[in-house]
């Protein structure tokens, strides 16, 4: 009954990830196993899989030459099987993995410029992070400000009103963010069908749902495009802090999620940096009579 | 980072469990922990969990008295936290984690008495189940057609009217087995709110809609009380079979449910023995991180 597939989960305020250890890049991971795995009623569950990688290994090699500033490779893949470029709470949680299997040693926030994150490697490019006392940050990068104006239109909408103002932002994946007046009308939204943007963004978009809760603070929920209402989506709450603040760039935001709490600061450069818990929940083999009908 | 509590997770055609082997009941099982297991984006994920106890270590009397036929006892909590006395889905996987582990040798299916079936301890009594190639069975007990003529209702049904009469069967949970006309109108059920049945029976009911495929089989969805759709139901398998059968009593009817596929036969006893797949997932250790968090 021994595993023959050790893995991990983990979450970031509950956005959730299979974790797979192969430094050496020796795991066949198909799209059809990442599916499996990622089944929650039938395999492990998650949002994804992080598969961690020796830089160096990777077969790609615009990655592989990541490998002179980044050890480790974070090689994504969302539940659907498909491959994305990064995850802001994923990256959060990989580097939780790095840490607690000694495979890294994680600078504290603080210690130095920004610059001196640990360094890990994604499709997305280098990300930086450090660890806040029990919390791990990343640095997102700067966000932009898209020239749309979209309306995000819902058929019954608990606010009373059909259409209500987006803002648009990369991060570098589209976002529209959309303010409501209280919380009553956030707990009351239906997020089971994508709420309707017009226009919608090129590559269509997540929308973040966003109330005021106090000057530096907000609460929000989020729908992400292909996949539905989620609990956390770590470059969504980065969007809706740059959509509330006005540009500000200076100061720190709380941002309650459905999964949990996160912060949202700017280095001086302009980049967002993303802290919130990262947690280890379990380690995983997978038994051998699972692997042999998924595999 | 090695895990402090080690569970196990299967399934019985997608109705998902947290296995927890517990021989001597030294786990402290508290509902706020059952529920953080259970999780599927914090936790391990599941439907349930079945903690593995030696029969005669159960702290409940009446238990403890069956350890005489049952070395082994079930004792399964729902995801909420609360305890049910049984689950036909759960037996199957229990059996299958025994088997494993080596604990249990399971008898084959038809090579003596449905007496002389494997006998699991359970708050719904002694369970017996064989194997089957590579299912596993388990006789449920007898069914009991209800007198209730209830009526199930549903806003905007696909079938085009707001009424269809329903079949009212105890196993010994109460079901509500409802017949629609083709698989396109049972594709198109909105189970995402629960069916009104008129009148309700006295403790709730699970309902399921059923299309005839065959002369013995019939492909199913269903909404159980207090849970929402899930891909598959144990004794609601049994009762659509009950339903669809007019009293028949005889041969051997295969369902298919989203989750898989099971099949339903009588013994001459006149009990429902439930066949079907039960697979062990993972073996599991959850991390001290987490377990400090939900202790």
């Amino acid at each position: 009954m021994t595993g023959t597939l050790r893995v991990l989960k983990g979450h970031g305020t509950e956005n959730d990830f299979v974790v797979i250890p192969d430094l050496d890049a020796v795991v066949s991971l198909s799209p059809s196993l990442v599916q499996a795995l990622c089944d929650r009623h039938g395999g492990v569950g998650g949002d994804g899989v992080l598969r961690v990688v020796r830089t160096a290994q990777a077969t790609e090699p615009d990655i592989a030459a990541q490998a002179v500033d980044a050890e480790f490779f974070m090689d994504y893949h969302n539940a659907d099987g498909s491959i994305s470029e990064m995850c802001g709470n994923g990256v959060r949680v990989f580097a939780r993995y790095l840490q607690r299997a000694g495979l890294a040693e994680l600078p504290e926030h603080g210690t130095g410029p920004a610059a001196d994150g640990y360094a890990i490697a994604t499709r997305g490019g280098i990300k930086r992070v450090h660890v806040k006392g029990r919390d791990i940050s990343v640095d997102l990068g700067p966000s932009r400000l898209r020239s749309e104006s979209p309306v995000v239109t819902m058929d019954d909408p608990p606010w009373g009103r059909t259409d209500r103002p987006g803002t648009a932002v990369d991060m570098p994946n589209p976002h529209v963010v959309v303010e409501l007046d209280d919380l009553s009308q956030l707990a009351a939204l239906d997020l089971a069908t994508p709420p309707r943007v017009t226009p919608p963004l090129p590559d269509g978009q997540n929308v973040e749902f966003v109330v005021r809760t106090g000057p530096s603070s907000i609460t929000m929920r989020v729908h992400e495009r292909g996949v539905g209402e989620t609990r956390s989506c770590g470059t969504g709450i980065c969007a809706a802090v740059v959509a509330v603040s006005g540009g500000a760039q200076t100061g720190s935001w709380t941002v309650d999620v459905p999964g949990g709490q996160c912060s949202v600061s700017w280095t001086e450069a302009g980049s967002l940096v993303l802290t919130g818990p990262a947690v280890l929940v379990a380690e995983i083999g997978v038994t051998e009579e699972w692997l042999a009908e998924h595999r």
